[in-house]
């Protein structure tokens, strides 16, 4: 269950480990069978990777009032994120700093403080030790607050680090804001969310998402909106001129504004960059001519979000390494949030997000809103779910990743290899 | 599934792992994480404690006649505790000598010899091989008998131990035997027993146990029935009163005789004892003003048993290291037996015992017999279940013992350190 | 799951670990333990017997016609059995070359190519690489092929490899042809199969596999039908006289062909032969008097199979180290396969096989055909279950063997030892 041992045995063991993982990968190929059912490298992932990086945890939509929290798990971990009554919000290890009991078992709820359940130990919403009745009465109070961890926000998404120092957020805001302001995440509500356990190791679901070579056969609803599942090798002069079409009619109308596209072509946009250690990243692109939301017919389905001042506004997407991306139209937005659970195991949420004053069966019809993503998403739990059993064969060897379809995953597998070798550099 | 590399391999590894552990505690301090959900700690425990101590097993009143026998299990040892006819009660191992075959699957039943389902070796009731069809005439038969493990009753009360020579078990006779013997377990009979897993290393059960700081919000049925919740930093004047009546009225009625009270003041009652290394105690202490025995509304609720005269004699407490503890009132006894069965799970069975000519229906009522120790039972599981998963965090630290409240659980925590040190010395 | 980390260390380790585990054997008596429950001896296994032998995967008449195709597990590896075009059969790993995806998720089932369900690279029947559309035009595809598994048949039996290089298998076909030709499973059909996961240790199935010394009490529809389950210590005159007169009709009435019985006394034939590596092995044996069908009134309960003349043919028994053995009567055959699951659990499916031609209903009645070797399967899985538990226990100890009745037990013991001590010298 992703129970450590003492740090520095296990560092000792990851540094040699690490050697000789990162020694076995061949550039151009897709990982070693190790990476994706191993214990050992599932360690040493949840350490080097999930408790150093930035986490998406939710929408500041989901707390919307001082007193509303949320809990989460990272493996073994469970992470409160709560907003205080100034209305900041905080993110606390959910464990008492007593003997260890959990605090909130629910997965959200209000509070006023938080109460151990075991000895009533009292906390304020933002981890300070409020009280401990039956305690030494020199007891420092000011040393048993509850373990913080690092929360940011932007434009509405909450993210969270469990590292002691992380890297720094404001890139990320610097990068993403502008795009994602428009969108009103700020002023939306979830309609729906739906949890998956999918068997899978979390960078299988990652190198799913990195290309769209998989698209054509397995994802019928979404090559329909969408032009990323050409690449440089099948853009026909048709494709080309479709897209150069609704591209030129989106610059033209938008030049003055947010709403310009940012990727023009077909192919997926190029993420992460392991060199520069992007690991952020939001576009706007069209959609097909036609298709003003990502539905099944194309149509609205909801009331116009955030800022948009009519439907045609192509697709918003971000993704932000190791556990989100979105995908969001005029009317609504789908967020998608990974979580390991073991080598072999990751939990993933996915949310469809509205304007916060939609009223479902008015504005909104879950029926129409939730299919194009549901279908789209169980498609690819199944296609990891397929690849997890393969390459936990012992005749699992490597293959060659395509270079016209396949470079984005080939850039995750550099941007991971780096964070699992950097870390212990 | 706790099953063992070969011996030697083991115990190297334990005794430097075993060093790193000891080392980690901090005195006046909760255990650090690893004692609750490592493996490597949990097979220490198996060799250490649950294989060299006194365990408790069940009541003399459960295999009545001769023939009659139970099963436990240990870890993934399964122990056949059987009377025989001359009424001795023998413990032998679960295993057939020939190929290991399990011979008894029930949980309990009646038998005339032990035949093993395989090859049909047939041993007497004391374990002994007394015939194996089909095998060389000259086997000589006298080393084949079932593996013994180390049985001995205290009136009414079955203890194993699966250790080589187990520590002596007669100064626990001496303690136990004279506070046990007007309860009258060696004349009772199990009224009912439920069984329980419950997802929690057995050391947080202990230590559940050990104090009574989380009964006030937890417990309300046992807080008004007992006085053991107040400590020295929370006994009133008047419930110092209180106690002192019952105290004083206890002991001007019961002068001459053994149901005198042993434990007088409010707090729990000092166990284990590190030092002296102390893993038993019982004592007697009277209940609140009113109350006649743990149930629901105090009253009585089966027949008096043993050698009571009459309802006022308080509470009966026992307790051994490391799987039991008793409750007893005038009407009926309720035994708790813990095993351990991984790192994160725990089996507890508990017994209700009732005199052994008490007729339900007549004498009592099981809608009224159990409710108060089933309840107070079961909201400790759960708190403990809670606790397990706080202490599988990567960010659970140690916290502080209260000295008025915990300091049962820094007894037990230094009896089993001691306990998994000394073994190794 | 039977993942396994990178090879060099793996057998560094085993080979310590292999020294240790031979040496802890003492001949005569029952392995010690770890051998039924260790993960690092079932790696052993899996690596020395299971991935070095020829293991049973079905019958051709289950992929009759060009396309058809079945898959089976060996632990963590899928392999699809596949009749291709010219009829000829491959086997294949299921592993796509591109990413490693598992290509067939069914059990069974017609193709006319393998298209990897992830990125639609494309197959031959066998395994050759059609086309990779997306990838790099100067990919050589001649380099992707499926990873081939060495297949082979007899008769009508398919045998597979996951070896390199596997030992000949023209030995097998030599010793098992000529007594399985008149059998007919070249023109058989599985009438049904039963697919079972049982909680034991593969190698104690094949231990009860070996000795009939627990079929007078476990199988009483067995012992009605054969004479093996009497041995050299309880043969006794009525007994002896029963097989004499069978076997002397037998040989008078077949002496012209191959139906004659090879294995003319009671007690089981002599089977493995480790010291020659005898691994195969096949033998004719009368019936008991009455008896022309292992059934449970031992009447016929189909057609007649392969080129049988009348119902009077004995018994046929095959068995193949590690997972196959073999029961037919004129009527019917009965085949079992083994496949290792993990330490304590194995896969076994028992297949029914009539004559092509026969209809049920008309020619066999399920009611009729499957009990006799249903409750004989089911009653040994149930043995070996309880076996299991019985040798986790930490007071298990190697017992002796009958020399009497368990001579074949010792002999698949050294087999096994052998097995993988060789490949590590």
């Amino acid at each position: 269950m992703g129970n450590r041992s003492d740090a520095g045995k296990g560092a000792k063991r990851d540094r040699a480990l690490d050697r000789d993982l990162l020694a076995a990968w061949r550039p151009g190929w897709s990982l070693p069978g190790e990476f994706y059912h191993e214990d050992e490298v599932y360690q040493l992932d949840i350490e080097h990777v999930w408790r150093t990086g930035w986490l998406f945890a939710g929408h500041t939509c989901e707390i919307a009032k001082p007193g509303n929290y949320f809990t989460m798990e990272v493996d073994s971990d469970s992470i409160i994120i709560i907003r205080a009554d100034e209305g900041i919000i905080h993110a606390l290890h959910n464990v008492c700093r007593h003997r260890g009991s959990r605090i909130c078992s629910e997965a959200c709820g209000h509070v006023s403080r938080f109460v151990c359940p075991y000895h009533q130990w009292t906390y304020g919403l933002d981890g300070t030790l409020l009280a401990c009745r039956g305690m030494q009465a020199d007891l420092d109070k000011s040393q048993f607050s509850l373990h913080p961890v690092h929360v940011k926000e932007v434009e509405g998404l909450i993210f969270i680090s469990l590292a002691k120092k992380p890297v720094p957020f404001a890139p990320v805001q610097r990068a993403l804001a502008p795009l994602l302001k428009p969108q009103g995440f700020t002023r939306a509500k979830v309609a729906k969310a739906v949890d998956y356990l999918v068997q899978a190791n979390w960078k299988l679901l990652w190198e799913n998402n990195r290309e769209c070579y998989h698209c054509n056969v397995n994802h019928p609803q979404y090559i329909k909106a969408n032009f990323d599942h050409y690449n440089a090798d099948d853009t026909s002069p048709r494709v080309r001129e479709a897209i150069t079409t609704v591209v030129t009619r989106s610059e033209k109308k938008w030049t003055d504004n947010d709403l310009a596209p940012t990727h023009k072509q077909t192919g997926m946009t190029v993420f992460p960059d392991a060199e520069h250690d992007v690991w952020f990243s939001a576009n706007r692109t069209p959609l097909a001519d036609g298709w003003v939301s990502e539905s099944m017919d194309g149509q609205q389905v909801a009331s116009l979000m955030g800022d948009y001042p009519d439907a045609d506004v192509g697709t918003l997407r971000i993704r932000t390494l190791p556990n989100f991306w979105n995908h969001s139209s005029c009317d609504h937005g789908v967020s998608t949030r990974l979580l390991p659970v073991g080598p072999q195991q990751s939990a993933i949420r996915v949310y469809w997000l509205v304007d916060e004053k939609a009223v479902e069966g008015r504005d909104y019809d879950l029926a129409k809103l939730m299919p194009f993503w549901q279908l789209t998403s169980e498609q690819d739990w199944l296609i990891c779910e397929r690849q997890q059993k393969g390459v936990n064969s012992s005749a699992y060897t490597p293959g060659p990743y395509s270079p016209f379809k396949e470079y984005n995953v080939e850039s995750f597998v550099r941007w991971y290899l780096k964070k699992i070798s950097r870390s212990n550099s």
